[in-house]
């Protein structure tokens, strides 16, 4: 048997049989939310980072495995969202009778018969989101010769199954939770102003929201600790720089941040 | 072979290798929050109703059939919550080895063997959890001699497996969203008090809350409608009654409830 093959096969047996994970990284960049996607290179198929679970690994480490694989980082603020098992979640058999799928499909096949046909069953998918900051990240080249690319949310390509419903669920649920979750800190720099923050929040609700009114409700809050230094330039103007308080972030979400 | 072993073994075929679902199934009796749980009846073991996944049925169409087989109920709030993916989820193998799981393994291996077997795998569980009117369920018997009890959460007996930490991550993620989630539409009567509304939400945060600020928050969530009439009783002292303004709950969670 070809060495290859047998060596997929083996690993084949070593997988958790019908369960896989999904990864939606989210970075921040130019005013921009942006998301990790890979590229087959022979084909014009865009997809989410993801993978099988080892038979004797939890599923959130599948997930961080996965993320080390990709992104070269090792400690990721990384949160399950949804798991996604719909009948018809399209399998390799189902990207085929796309037009863009036919050539991944063929290609699989002819090369990796026995991977093919593990790969062609019913897959439940549990979807994690990690929050990166961007300039760290080293993206590393896999198997199947992929490229890969930060894009921006809303300007998405096609994407293979269902994955462009996996990301949009992934919004929905960081929408839900934009107060509860410490999205500012791993996604701005560590010093920022209440305009940052506010274009943050803009890039997720993809809307544009008033200033002051934003302003208030954040620092109501009470996790952004307003800082001595202003940023730089003409100091009357200047705007004040805030950080990220986590302790006090933490200290809320345990007695219920926001609920009542 | 064995007719019922031989039915068994063709049903094993039609599930889905290595998932399964557990709902949590919750109702408010009593000013008490409680929770659905099954016991074996020649044990003392306790646990969610739950079950595996058909091969050609979607995840979520799975807690909604156990639902209905449980609890009888057709039409219920059904809400994914997290999926349980830890490599040492015990299984059957694992309950045996606690003192109160020895004879349900015993039984399964002696009387199902196959069963036995297919159940002994490493599941992936995901959880539903549902908010019921306790007076509407008529709870159905099961193979393997169920009963079936509403049990208060903050009195759970022991359960098996990592049921009770299913529950508790139900609770948080509830927690964490009581604002965004109709609790009071599917637990509580078409016309409650403020009261009534309170003593709901302390159930599920387990802590007593200030009256009029309690209040003030829950009006200013605007999904409340006041009544034109009070409550039965002398008319100066009378509550008013509210009911839950569903179109408006709706319009809300849309633009984001709660969020800004």
């Amino acid at each position: 048997m070809d060495k290859d093959i047998k060596e997929i096969e083996d690993s084949i047996n070593d997988w958790h049989p019908g369960s896989s994970v999904d990864c939606v990284i989210l970075g921040y960049e130019n005013q921009k939310l942006k998301v990790l996607l890979l590229q087959l290179e022979f084909e014009e198929l865009w997809m989410l980072p993801g993978g099988m679970i080892h038979k004797d690994e939890d599923l959130k480490d599948a997930a961080y495995r996965v993320l080390r694989e990709r992104t070269g980082l090792d400690s990721i603020y990384l949160k399950q969202f949804h798991t996604f098992g719909h009948k018809s979640r399209p399998n390799i058999a189902n990207i085929a009778a796309s037009e863009k799928g036919k050539g991944f499909s063929t290609y699989l096949k002819s090369n990796y018969p026995q991977y093919y046909n593990w790969m062609n069953r019913r897959y439940i998918t549990t979807g994690y989101f990690a929050l990166v900051d961007i300039s760290k990240v080293e993206c590393v080249k896999k198997q199947i010769n992929e490229k890969h690319e930060w894009i921006a949310i809303n300007n998405l390509p096609e994407l293979i199954m269902d994955h462009a419903k996996i990301i949009y669920k992934c919004l929905d649920f960081i929408r839900m939770q934009l107060n509860y979750l410490p999205i500012s800190t791993n996604l701005l720099p560590n010093e920022f102003t209440m305009k940052d923050l506010q274009k943050l929040y803009e890039s997720f609700l993809n809307e544009k929201l008033e200033r002051s009114n934003f302003q208030r409700k954040m620092l109501k809050l009470g996790v952004f600790k307003r800082l001595k230094k202003k940023m730089a330039g003409a100091p009357n103007k200047a705007p004040y720089l805030y950080c990220f308080n986590e302790d006090k972030y933490n200290e809320l979400v345990k007695k219920g941040i926001g609920i009542l």
